[in-house]
């Protein structure tokens, strides 16, 4: 039983995204929430499923308080962070196929940077045996996300030839495309490459214009059957395919005990299974929303997931390539870098859009794109289409 | 798309049960996962999909590590602590009925007693809406789930005429069944209902042995296709069905604020599924296993799901109808009040043993079993059958 286009996303919503959203995050999240299902023109009683993140603080039993529904008849959370934006959107598509549940919720709701920053030097408070393994990482103050994918970008610029200014492309890629975006955080503020290798320093070799947004803000989506969608307001964006990755050896960030330290196992894990599950190839995406928590991470990404050899990204990624108008458009929202950083659900949301024909920097004719979840973690990633 | 019978459980592994392990989380979670493996006949490197409770310390990348398989292909964690097992289970099926994985882990480890005691007073550490929620009953000494858990069933009291002499019952029933059960804390150690009513008082009406366990130990079994499972060594478990259910104000052991206090509208929610995916009703349930974090929540459960009408529960459990030899047995392993607090996962274990015929209290000719998961919580079942 395969569960190709058999669940499709209807609705769409989303708060603002800014740095101090000065309300909880359970208000963000029934915003995104209420905001996605007048998209789709459904009711908040017709909500029976609810996915989300391990990290997200909102119970879903506040939230179905919240919305005023009589009951759900599906809920699970995804773990490891940026890692679960595909997962979610698989275990909506799960249930929708099943017949578990019929009008499934994936959200995300976080005050990230005016709350708890993720970007902070990691604290064990727990003795578990993950915590454990990453204290002997922290204890030499190797403590930030930062720090941690520094160390792994490090690795593959030595082993791919990979440059600096390499990363610079990227950068320079994704606050053009938030440029032209209102939504996004760097609206209106394009950089150039003197202003990449002028930013300051944050981990060797990454600098500042390498790291994403600290974001306060909440995305949602409306999942249900496709059959149901045909009768709905809006284009239905159908889920080709979703899967989940975990790799051998795979760590949440800090995998530098296996033979590949780049941040790429567990996608690789991934990709094989969405392309096969999708009956698509990298040949068929129109274009591509690529986790980016650091910019570089596009590099091992765009391999993982079979767009270029290995080593050969940074070529790959030149003369405007990952631009609109380019052979493979990427975070076309300006990414995460440049819009927001909403664990990846802003990206889903511009993929969305994008399929709908209603982006800013539309891409045309899109009726294929890849969105990947964060690499270097335990991940996931999606195939949705027209 | 039905998954009834897609998916069976084809090994069961499990440590002792006791109230000081002397080992981590982790390594009671590999002995029960490498033990159900055994029992399967299947190898760690065959496992690609795991599912476990949030409420669960166990990194599913780090049991990958520690099994040395190559990936996983599925992982979710359900919440809401033992209102999850059903919600597991579910999970295994639909990942297992859609191709995305073919042997998935179902488990949860804990050191419930030695370390992290659920009966103690709950603290408040994160500002979240649900914990803002929980503060209103905390602030005045409602602080245990035994407290919350009186409240509701004194009201239920109230509502049906049901006496502790009645919840004596089902204690009663409870010990008899682990008294003959070497896996169970309270093995050769039946009561009285003399014993019963001289025992203290923890929570007005909740008596010491109302209350379940507080254990150390880990239950993992291990679901596959149920075309896989004909090669396999054990009789195949077949997964009928299995629901979540959150209904209207079902809270976290606080439901006050409905106007059904006793804990039963979420259980409603999945009977209504449960019954109708697996094509079953009550009357072709041979056994129940009934989450019995309290003994006396066994009244609204057995109405719930239908084995009797609204408030009759009490007349349902005489002479001898819930022990072995009567028309329902109920929790034949002692249930979590005689064997052990495992979140309910030792009850699905119980549940296997029936269905292969293996029981200690077997019954006779057991086809079809009715395995619930906590309620008064967001919670789930499963009817499992051969």
């Amino acid at each position: 039983m395969s569960v190709r286009d058999k669940a499709a996303i209807v609705g769409l919503g989303a708060t603002e995204f800014s740095k101090n959203s000065g309300r909880s995050e359970m208000r963000l999240a029934m915003e995104a929430i209420n905001a996605a299902l007048a998209d789709a023109g459904l009711a908040p009683g017709d909500v029976d499923g609810i996915v989300s993140f391990e990290m997200d603080n909102n119970s879903e039993a506040e939230i179905l308080r919240n919305l005023g529904g009589p009951h759900l008849r599906f809920f699970t959370k995804i773990g490891f962070g940026g890692g679960g934006a595909g997962g979610a959107i698989q275990q909506a598509s799960l249930a929708v196929a099943a017949g578990v549940a019929e009008t499934v919720i994936c959200f995300r709701a976080m005050n990230e940077r005016s709350g708890q920053r993720f970007g902070n030097p990691m604290l064990q408070n727990q003795v578990t045996a993950e915590q454990l393994l990453m204290s002997f990482h922290t204890v030499h103050g190797l403590q930030t996300a930062a720090a941690f994918t520094a160390m792994a970008m490090r690795r593959y610029m030595h082993e791919t030839g990979a440059t600096t200014d390499d990363f610079a492309t990227i950068s320079i890629a994704a606050r053009k495309h938030a440029a032209t975006n209102p939504r996004a955080w760097f609206y209106g503020k394009p950089i150039t490459r003197e202003d990449y290798h002028a930013s300051r320093l944050i981990a060797d070799p990454l600098r500042l214009l390498d790291c994403c947004q600290e974001s306060d803000g909440a995305v949602a989506v409306v999942v249900t059957s496709l059959e149901r969608a045909k009768d709905l307001r809006q284009r239905p964006v159908k889920i080709r395919a979703a899967a989940q990755g975990l790799g051998r050896g795979t760590c949440v960030l800090t995998n530098y005990y296996r033979p590949d330290i780049a941040p790429r196992d567990e996608s690789r894990v991934v990709s094989e299974q969405l392309y096969r599950a999708a009956g698509l190839g990298p040949e068929d995406m129109d274009l591509a929303i690529i986790y980016d928590h650091f910019g570089p991470t596009l590099l091992p990404a765009l391999e993982a997931y079979g767009f270029c050899a290995w080593g050969e990204a940074k070529d790959f990624i030149k003369d405007g390539a990952i631009e609109v108008g380019g052979r493979l458009p990427v975070n076309t929202n300006g990414g995460q870098v440049g819009e927001a950083y909403i664990h990846g659900m802003n990206g889903v949301g511009e993929a969305v859009r994008q399929l709908r024909g209603e982006a800013v920097n539309q891409v045309a004719g899109a009726a294929n794109i890849l969105v990947t979840a964060g690499n270097g973690v335990p991940t996931s990633a999606m195939i949705l289409g027209v």
